[in-house]
């Protein structure tokens, strides 16, 4: 039984016990350095049971972080069509997610990380390697300037979730999507493929 | 002793109970509506009391939600100049709180609002009426496009302290103010005096 994709059954201690190890080798380590063998050795197990509850080091990393989406299924979505619109469309495409039964993770997510380091640093590794990485690679710029235009893109992302959906500021918390993403698509693009040097 | 700045000292029961019946008061009914009046009366003690131990309502506020800073007293420096850096006096002025020793007050804010529902409320009443509506009102703009520029704004301030002070996400965690100040004054600009309309 090689079940690919999804939850994968198993011993709950096991599952618990390589999460809890994936958590603590993303948090130090970093996602692109830590490794399935080195988790599997910390969680006590072959890493090919790692593979076989979880799937891919990516997927591990969503389960670790309880988080229900798979950033890079939406990839295609945000990519596809002009590149000026880039912006706009990743704000769409985060506010479907947001607005979405996954919100509820989202914001579980946003709380986890406020309250420690090291959940913050989890949610950085999780911004980084699995959101704007994949977006910037794809956008043909100079590869001096992705970290300070991801970090910027964060900083429009992170506060327009936590305006809308835990700080609960009106008229952001209940907009219409299409007005926020022609309010604040623009700055996203700005940040991806505009000018940001001082 | 009628003593009108600073922290006023007095029974700490007293004051504890004030401030208590403050923090319920601003988060039921709002900054507005939340009288002295009314605050003492919960908290059993004469409206003079409240006024003595903490001066105006903004000062009950402030010590209420424990913010070390007075943004009025900020208020001439983000103003002073051209219309058109307002944006980048804006960001500059936010960074400036945040960098001192009143950002780990700043974090611990975030922190509560993020955690509950009732500090979340008290958190946006803060934002609006004591940071957002006083740059608004100085800027003779549409009254009816007031709440959305303030709210677009604080998407963008709330997401800068969450990435450079909370998350630590690189190169926003450790940039120099300046180049802030030069890739998100202009979207504060934007959110505040340009077009901002679906």
């Amino acid at each position: 039984m090689a079940r690919r994709t999804g939850r994968r059954p198993g011993k709950p201690d096991t599952r618990e016990a390589i999460l809890a190890a994936a958590r603590a080798a993303f948090a130090e380590r970093g996602f692109d350095a830590a490794s399935i063998r080195s988790i599997a050795t910390a969680a006590g197990v072959d890493p090919a049971l790692v593979h076989h509850y979880f799937g891919t080091k990516e997927e591990l990393f969503r389960a670790a972080m309880r988080v229900p989406i798979d950033p890079a299924a939406l990839l295609p979505t945000v990519l596809a069509g002009e590149r000026d619109g880039v912006g706009g469309r990743l704000v769409r495409t985060f506010l479907g997610v947001w607005d979405s039964p996954a919100g509820t993770a989202g914001v579980g997510l946003l709380r986890s990380a406020v309250n420690n380091e090291w959940t913050a640093r989890l949610m950085r590794e999780f911004l980084v390697t699995q959101v704007l990485r994949r977006v910037l690679d794809h956008l043909d710029l100079d590869p001096a300037e992705l970290p300070l235009r991801g970090s910027l893109v964060a900083t429009q992302l992170l506060g327009l979730a936590m305006t809308r959906y835990v700080i609960r500021l009106e008229p952001v918390a209940s907009a219409d999507p299409e007005t926020l993403v022609a309010a604040i698509g623009p700055t996203v693009q700005r940040y991806l493929t505009g000018d940001v040097a001082a």
